[in-house]
């Protein structure tokens, strides 16, 4: 009997309530399976900021660090918006990557047969899209220093970041890019801008140089603003894209959009050695919060990710994903991905369905 | 009679074919109305590159500068991709941004009624998007300093770069933003990556403050990567965006990949005081150039916002706007934007269809 901990990090708005249905499939799915869960529930974000003042609690990312997985919910609201920075709900999640260390990001934006008309894409564009986004989660101009606020020679105030990228930060995520690919259909496509940015020049430059080592995968480049583009005008193009933190930010986003069921889709954060976070890709929604509107899939889905690319547990992962399918092609839909003739169901029913399926 | 200078730039690829059709355009439109046009044609990008090893001559800058506006076909091509960067033909498209002092760039993405189709994204929801994206053209991340190569503490190769804004800079653009929503449709959305990066915040404290000036404006605000999302779940929510220089270049091109006719778009370059920098928004396309396969209609529609924004001849400007569309209503299509049932013609034919229109 494999035993395992997993920290969940419910979050705020709809998190406690996604979390909850994943952590029963989780526990349903592992009784079938001979695993064991230790599930530990730890604050972030907003919640965190609202009880013990700060964003990631010390002990929240020691827990986090001593388990074998993190399953993390949303974070965020308005209520906390005009925070200043150190006071964010954000700045609490990109204090967790960085001090878990999970520096490569996969997002799957797949379009599911099931959901294909809920893409405002056409349908012979939507159909069959099956991408992985291969974002750089702990560097660029999100952790780069210099950064702040300051004034310039004429004494006017300035505000600043700095996008760095170093030869081995691009070529830790480039190798898990390319082995990515290698896995899925053997495409690999590296984003960037530079025919401006010097951060991009060495970026493209280390890309190329690690070709060599996989040559059954096929390298190509794209700048970032013809990429923006590509994604609408045909996104079947594109199998595996790997990028940096900012452009992978908005790629990855547009991506999910454009399959029309962003309700539906997970993520994996992965560093070295240590756990890896999990999570939806959608936000906290603090709009319906609270109502058991949710779509818990996303999360559902996370919780595979985390037995395929957290735990090794390819078996009990993809028991996870069939069910999900089984659900829907079971008819059952949650707000965001219904349409007439399929039921209506809120996230606890979703939940409910799920584990019949399992 | 009033007489103008204009300064053509044909460039690189398609763009000598493009810029001389709407030569000719301006040519017969200011014979109608009375305006004189003296052309002056100066070489940049790979083209200047090829005959005098650099990518913005001098004497094409201050022929620019000396001018009453300045009209660009595109540059750029496989042959100088390579270029360090220094000798690329996109570094003399930044020179001479930088050169002229146009900081505005007026993105419009409008799906033409005609070519709605052409769009990927399905009619209900392309149908009647009217978007202007005001994008800084002249600072942010593309010309910050520090940038360059280096190494780090590790002794490893770093490449990096500097997002900086000082709150002039965004006084400046968001007065135009602000301006150019007034006269629109009354909305503004501001998008930004506040939650996570300092120039950022400077930069919505700045366009918050602004607001109060215009209190016929509604402002909104929204992260860059929502607004990448946004603009393919609903594009008909934004009337006016503004945004950075790198953000803007991101999103004006999806906005622009949305209405479907790339090859329509034009866009308007401004700075304070001086001579504007007009261009189609699509690039060189290298794999056609020469052969009478371009669309001009993006170059003669920039054209036309060299006329209004450029000479404040807004007569003229309607009146080659006018040419246009009952050129694409008489049913003349080049290969961009064919469909069966219109008449497929090339470059040239198409200028033809426009002269007789005007
Ligand atoms: C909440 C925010 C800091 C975060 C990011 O920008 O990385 C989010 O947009 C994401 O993509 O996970
Ligand atoms: C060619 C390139 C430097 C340029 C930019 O990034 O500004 C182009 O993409 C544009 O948007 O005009």
């Amino acid at each position: 009997r494999r035993s395992y901990s997993v920290t969940l990090i419910p979050g705020d708005g709809i998190g406690p309530e996604v979390v909850s249905v994943a952590r029963d499939v989780l526990f349903l799915v592992g009784s079938h399976e001979g695993i064991e869960f230790r599930f530990q529930e730890v604050p972030m974000g907003g919640t965190a900021l609202d009880a013990v003042g700060v964003p990631l609690p010390e002990e929240t990312l020691s827990t986090a660090k001593d388990s074998d997985a993190v399953l993390l919910g949303a974070i965020g609201g308005y209520k906390w918006d005009s925070n200043e920075k150190s006071l964010k709900p954000e700045t609490g999640l990109l204090q967790l990557r960085a001090g878990l260390g999970v520096f490569a990001n996969l997002r799957p934006a797949s379009v599911f047969p099931q959901l294909v008309d809920s893409s405002t894409l056409k349908r012979e564009v939507a159909e069959g899209v099956d991408i992985m986004v291969v974002r750089e989660l702990t560097g660029g101009i999100y952790f780069g220093k210099p950064r702040g606020f300051g004034t310039n020679e004429s004494g006017e105030e300035i505000g600043f970041n700095t996008e760095v990228y170093s030869a081995s930060e691009v070529d830790r995520i480039a190798r898990i890019a390319f082995e990515t690919a290698r896995k899925r259909g053997g495409k690999l496509c590296s984003v960037d801008k530079a025919n401006v940015l010097e951060a991009s020049i060495l970026w493209r430059r280390r890309v190329t140089m690690m070709a060599s080592e996989f040559p059954d995968v096929e390298l190509s480049h794209m700048y970032v603003d013809n990429a923006s583009m590509q994604l609408v005008r045909n996104p079947k193009q594109f199998d595996t894209i790997v990028t940096n933190n900012i452009f992978g930010d908005i790629l990855s986003d547009e991506a999910s959009m454009i399959t029309g069921s962003i309700g539906m889709l997970p993520s994996a954060s992965l560093g070295y050695s240590g756990p890896g976070l999990f999570e939806p890709i959608h936000g906290s929604a603090p709009d319906i919060a609270g109502q058991d509107k949710a779509n818990p899939l996303a999360t559902v889905l996370s919780a595979a990710m985390l037995l395929r690319y957290g735990l090794g547990e390819e078996i009990a992962a993809k028991r996870i994903e069939n069910a999900v399918l089984e659900t829907l092609d079971r008819g059952y839909r949650t707000g965001d991905i219904f349409s007439t003739g399929s039921t209506l169901v809120g996230c606890k029913r979703m939940g409910e369905e799920v584990l019949k399926s399992v």
